[in-house]
């Protein structure tokens, strides 16, 4: 469905980085669902640029919520969110049009859209769209959040500096939820402070970091999900990917299973004499056949180095087809992971949100 | 869509374990395209247990097209593949059957299902319902060869065990077509040769290991793929993790972006001076902004060790929700690496087909 | 999706009318419904030949169902129910094979699938197919009934011959239900024997006749339904003209609105006093704004007269070009109408079933 | 999908009649299709009120595209057009808010929505939403005129009065498709005139009048389609019965079917000698076994009385349960018929390039 995601939640994004604005559509969210602008806000200021780690574009990101909400509720029709796009500098754009910046989409969207994408700031494919989906599934998160379920994200791994891992998982997802926006979401603080000044050096370099996400998604009982197609990690894996510059996602232990024995790497069940079924370790991040154990869901997440750099590179021009050389120097963030730590929490989210919609009705979202 | 898959291609996936026949049912395929038979069971047979290092459970696995193919062409509606299943032990299962195996579906299965599943052999879950994948998916890999698309997967890592990278990826994906299916597919014949033993030792510890699959796609052009939910990143996810066992997936760098420099990790483009546009690295695996770039896509697939195992495992009666022992006496394998190659291969030409069909029109898997 | 339909609950048709089988893939149906295989039979019966006024051709037509029942009860994995093909006279179809039979799938088959289609008895067009999907949805239509939940039909005409109107809802419903199934599903038993007389008569003129169904659905309950593109009648509409043969759908008046003005046509709301809110008229057929009122959903069904007949007809050789005589001698319906009805119920059972699991989850097709 | 719509080209609608926007985005148009935004506003023209025949709400309804479109061209990506919600006058629903209008969505949005649905001047359920349908399809219709594929749609018959049907389609069509746009789309000036005097009578009994919208797809070839469940009719029947007061869809004779033998109404083919294979009659409106066959594609779509009349209807405040009088003095229709006719056109045009997309892949719509 190209920019449509969803079973029973859907969520449409539209817009280009230097078009008039960008938006997304959400569809299914049950009716009588609180909107809170604030929440909203705070995930917007989440992914917000965070000083000079950061692109020098500002935006105020305001977005403007022009359907489906009525009365501060969700009507249970589709939501729009509109953001504005105020701050654009086509004119950084337009010496280098045909430039394809190496890693970027401008070469393969040439190719697949014969020259007519709108190749300013990136178009379509900027992960300025982000922002749209992040405000829509603000919504969503924010039900959830009263329902119990809560999604953070910490950086584990930035510009060759590893966070400490998750150890209470309740401890950490408080910290997480109340940490400044302007900080890191990094749950070490001189973590954070190292990863600051790699990506304050690569960015003097005229160079970008990339980095590792881990996600954890609390009080999401056992038996969500389907088998199969729509497990839960094929579902969540599809939505991770679309975000720009992932490029690996992987649950619980993910590729350090290679290494292991089932012996070590199973998760054992047991009982805790009240009813209550859990496993002694979570080496499968929550999930079992495609299904929720009513563990912890874990995921991580990698993000590359954002490839528009000021260093120069080889490059093709596209409309002479001649070898040529690149500085870019347009506004673009060092390090993106950061910025990225909300995107993919609002993408679990998302997802949460549709397998809930799916076991329970469409009124799921909604606590009165 | 749960047991659905794809958008202009679709593959649909139903049975059990342990109950009369397994299927898939193909829909989309171009009409016209060549069923070859022997292709298809060359397939199966790459995935079929590998003597000491798999499972003793022996199918003759044999698939019978029931639909959509008409004089050995595809005639454009629904293809229908069923394989019967003859060597089912059902009995292994009843005496443990609310003993639920760890890490392995049963649990999960039990909540959604509330008890009404068929729990024998994983029921629905099974990795035995990929026989029908691969068969169904058969044809369309084949279909793909016809128009220069190959798909190609080594074992990267097994046991603790890697194999040596891609080098000429030319020579090696003619290796790895060609090799006999009762090898396995890993590139360096001494690295096979010590993943046997390990396999080997972990079986006699009454254990399994697990690995990580290393694939490439050769003679996709450029520009094939969708902006955000349509990535090939996201489809490509989507339908691997419906994969049993699979916990991680990595597309090129993967989480090797992690600790890299855009200097280092950006492709740099490169005209041939003949309209022929490369990259002078893959780190980016064939992709940019979900959309192929005329190089291999690669991508890596982590593997868990087989969570079915002899050695006595904690667990927990879900009937009686009491703490109890397990240890697995059915026929299982001590390694599901080396035979998941091919469903991660079906799985490729499935996603790559579908995208074709999309840009090209219906007709596009045909060649004339 | 071309031969899958639904949302949360999904049929999926294959197989052609000459092939080894027929059948459906059903998914998304609760786990724990009871699977009646005398109710599934008795739904076959009805859609079976019914003696002279049908066709030669008699198939046991024994569902087999081979996957995602267990212990007689649905999983809640795909359902699979397959139809052996037993009495297939392909050689009938030989000597013809090239003349495109006049308002049948022949002619824009072949263009569609290049030559490459199953022709043999109409091939994936058949309306044998029916048989499967009328077994398939027998599982959910039986499910509906103990939720309170009643499809049913009757010829409101045929052969120009018309059945009085449906009166007394719940007493019509219960003689369509109890009729005998070699009986036409008509409440008027003088006008059945007309139709007989009228269906006989153009048998004996080497000719066949169509009709009109008209279908009540009782039970459901207000507020099912989606706005827009998932209304009520929209789905309702979409499936059935999936049904060979139909070419007009009209709910309530239907047609009938052209001449009305609003203050006839409208339906006026009441209030029982006890909480109940009902129409006065049920001119809208129980659906205001796509989305049930809580009135019986009433909607008819037109069913053109079968275009297979004997007598002979101008057409064209699609292999030369050339203009030729066809005169039909295969075994074929001189009157489908009553043999849709079974299939127009399952269809709306169909529908109506996967608003409801939308509406209230998973498990809402289970009747503890 | 709920309020999107489409398999390759998709189409979601979202907004409020007195929200502050409605809008469509349209994702699947290929890239390089000229975007004429003369000929939207042509269409948006054609939908505007119609003098005193229509409502006094007067809205500029001038479209804004606000993604997706680049240099007057289209650039493969989704395009989103938003009309302002201008001259609302909300205070007139504030007095009748919970008196649910006969036959209007009123009633069936608060049940499904529990009183959280955006009840003022029907919400999301307002026709008005078809301004950015008929808007977003403006760009689909007119690409696919460049390629000789022609939607018109005239009213058969209005408030009793009927125009003449199609007779030569060319200069039929021709003359709807130039006829000004503050006119009747009726072939017959006689009877546009009467029909004009019906609908005037009417509104002067505080009624509104329904009728027949016929219309007819020239330039299709034969080949366009899919079997069973996404048969052409299936298709256009599914978006045409999501259009407001759309009560019946038939093709072709349709309901006349019933009364007719095969050998009249089946449609002989003959071969023209030059390869070209039509039909003599075409009582199937273009479509066999649900697959054009090169024939117009024509079908009729009954049209009920607009539901919102000035009066006195019986009704039931929802809020309280009680019975109740209501008397609609908002700005309404007597008569939506000739308002329908560009949403029918833009409903079919939407269908047929989804299909043209899905056989001739991405690049369908565009004309070089």
């Amino acid at each position: 469905m190209k920019n449509t995601f969803g079973n029973t939640l859907t969520v449409t994004l539209f817009g280009e980085s230097h078009g008039s604005c960008i938006g997304a559509v959400l569809d299914g969210v049950s009716p009588g669902v609180d909107v809170d602008e604030t929440y909203i806000m705070h995930e917007l200021d989440r992914r917000r640029a965070k000083g000079e780690t950061s692109t020098a574009r500002h935006e105020s990101d305001t977005p403007k919520i022009v359907s489906g909400v009525y009365g501060g509720k969700t009507t249970g029709t589709p939501i729009t969110v509109i953001i504005e796009n105020a701050d654009t500098h086509s004119g950084d754009y337009e010496s280098t049009r045909f430039l394809a910046r190496p890693s970027h989409a401008d070469y393969t969207a040439h190719v697949k859209y014969g020259g007519f994408e709108d190749y300013r700031g990136g178009g379509h494919f900027s992960a300025r769209l982000t922002a749209a989906f992040v405000a829509a599934a603000g919504i969503v998160k924010c039900a959830l959040e009263k329902k119990g379920i809560t999604v953070v994200t910490h950086a584990a791994r930035c510009a060759g500096v590893s966070d400490r891992s998750f150890e209470n998982l309740q401890s950490d997802a408080y910290y997480l939820r109340t940490i400044p926006t302007d900080r890191f979401p990094v749950l070490d603080e001189n973590a954070a402070e190292r990863m600051r000044s790699k990506i304050i050096e690569a960015k003097e370099n005229l160079d970008s970091v990339g980095g590792i996400l881990e996600t954890a998604i609390l009080g999401v009982g056992a038996g969500l999900g389907e088998p199969w197609f729509d497990s839960v990690e094929s579902e969540l894996s599809h939505i991770l990917f679309s975000i720009p510059a992932v490029k690996g996602v992987e649950f619980g232990l993910g590729f350090g299973f290679a290494d292991k024995c089932a012996s070590e790497a199973n998760d054992p069940f047991y009982s805790d004499g009240n009813g209550g079924i859990f496993t002694r370790t979570n080496n499968n991040g929550g999930i079992n056949g495609g299904i929720t154990n009513g563990m912890p869901i874990l995921f991580r997440t990698a993000v590359k180095p954002t490839p528009s750099i000021a260093k120069e590179q080889d490059t093709v021009n596209i409309e002479t087809g001649e070898n040529a050389k690149l500085s870019i120097h347009g506004r673009h963030d060092p390090c993106v992971v950061m910025r990225a730590a909300p995107v993919v929490d609002a993408a679990a989210a998302l997802v949460i949100a549709d397998f809930l919609l799916m076991r329970e009705g469409e009124k799921a979202l909604r606590v009165d």
